[in-house]
């Protein structure tokens, strides 16, 4: 496999970064838009903890390259990834909650319950999910309403009782009901992958794609997650404090069922290697322009290391 | 004030109830959607109970009453009211919380975090409110791709940092620094008011009113959220555990800053009586067919006795 041309790539995900996180820091900010009454400070604060404190931002930048592949408008992409971070956020504040997994660290800070309140955190976890619609539906996505009503439904599904949140369900069950391989790969297609996949699908969605386009890309999205979990699952194995921010190993501490424990790590990573082959081989139609998405599911492999 | 033609009303309220308790429970099924991968059975459970235990359903009733004031077709106001159900019924789930109110009961049931347990009331709230825009976002709604949209986006803003969730912060910082009378008054705007007003705005949209009579809707939901409010401070000062189905007088007890504690218990009932007065006056225009939302203000006026 060839190995992620890291400069180039490096580059173009800092810059995904920087720029949605400019849009996020607008979103955010303290004028209330129409139709808001108000922002209470210290709601906003804690919204702003839980979204602008760094990451690396994986999923906008996937929203935005997979937009770019079909000439999608890079405003339009912008704000389609901004709502989706703002789910995959709200996520992991109401996910650190004592009553989930009870996280203080996250990104070697303070989470949002330890450095405001359990409340509001919960608060801002609800604030940030709103949000999400809110900026789907604005005018300023420069979209048809077709396309954002569109682009609402599908970020709903992934996010919800039948995507990321029912994940959370299964995982939140499998801690005390160990489930079957089958079980455990559902769980993660769910919580993981759902909105890996809609990186990719909103982004072909927001360019205007053909169907079979975003079915191509959908499934893109589909195995860079599984990719994604995998890699997670075999650096829980190998690495420590340092390197994570948070408690590594913590799963495996628990027992955890993850594709690592069915089948062991060389299994794992042979077929980590193949599913970054089968999420390349679906970029081949694209030629080079399907190169810097290649990079990324070598990129989300290699964190495995 | 004439009182309110109770038979007549009743019975459209408990039928908007049942319609809108049909849709809930259809939407709510066990099968997914399209792009949905499984709906865990425990969260959907949660769900459940979080949001077809009962209730009056006066939103939806708002929703759907208001909607054909304008000759909207019924099922889209359907589809609207069951949004907005699910995000009012989300926002108890997790006002509910420990960390929150920390209530076990909720009309005389046990809430979700006490019925499952923290967690899946965390992730039930969650699932609910993505669901509002699940449905709003659906063609099934049988409105127009820009009109849903626009009910996303004013549903999102009602709801969000600038509506109930941040009137929900700013009761929480009131416990603490207690607000002056514009700030209690901006707080139950925003906590109370602000669905309670999309409920009216959005039964206008759902069937095509115009500029003006939508934004006449609006300042009437907006009246009949105060006046819900002030019925809901008088009946705290007055009622027991019996009738309410949970622990009355806790406001009080906390010492909580209302209308009635700013301003007594006397004028509160004459403010109540001048803003249904209020409400009545905005329906003149519609004649006979606005008698049944003039019905709904004194409804809610008259629980305050």
């Amino acid at each position: 496999m060839t190995r992620t041309d890291s400069s180039a790539f490096a580059e173009r995900l800092a810059r995904a970064a920087d720029q949605v996180g400019a849009l996020l820091t607008q979103l955010l900010s303290d004028e209330p838009r129409q139709h808001e009454q108000t922002r209470p400070t210290r709601l906003l604060a804690a919204m702003r903890h839980g979204v602008l404190g760094g990451g690396k931002r994986l999923r906008p930048f996937l929203v935005v390259e997979t937009a770019a592949l079909f000439g999608g408008n890079p405003q339009s992409a912008l704000h389609v990834a901004a709502a989706l971070e703002c789910v995959h956020c709200y996520s992991l504040v109401h996910d650190d909650l004592p009553a989930m997994d009870d996280d203080d660290l996250r990104r070697g800070q303070p989470t949002v319950h330890i450095a405001f309140d359990e409340a509001s955190a919960v608060l801002a976890g609800d604030a940030l999910l709103t949000l999400a619609f809110d900026v789907l539906s604005d005018e300023a996505c420069m979209l048809p309403a077709e396309v954002r009503i569109g682009l609402v439904q599908r970020l709903a599904r992934a996010a919800g009782i039948g995507g990321m949140v029912g994940g959370q369900a299964l995982d939140l069950a499998a801690a005390t009901d160990a489930p079957d391989e089958a079980g455990m790969m559902l769980m993660q297609a769910m919580k993981t992958g759902a909105l890996l996949r809609f990186a990719c699908e909103g982004g072909a969605l927001a360019a205007g794609a053909g169907e079979k386009d975003v079915a191509r890309m959908s499934r893109f999205g589909e195995i860079i997650g599984l990719a994604f979990q995998l890699a997670d699952d075999l650096l829980d194995v190998t690495s420590d404090l340092a390197t994570l921010g948070k408690a590594a190993g913590k799963d495996a501490g628990r027992g955890k069922a993850t594709y690592v424990s069915f089948n062991g790590e060389a299994a794992a990573r042979r077929h980590l290697d193949s599913l970054v082959a089968e999420a390349c081989a679906l970029l081949e139609p694209f030629g080079k322009d399907g190169r810097i998405l290649a990079d990324a599911a070598r990129y989300i492999a290699d964190r495995s290391h």
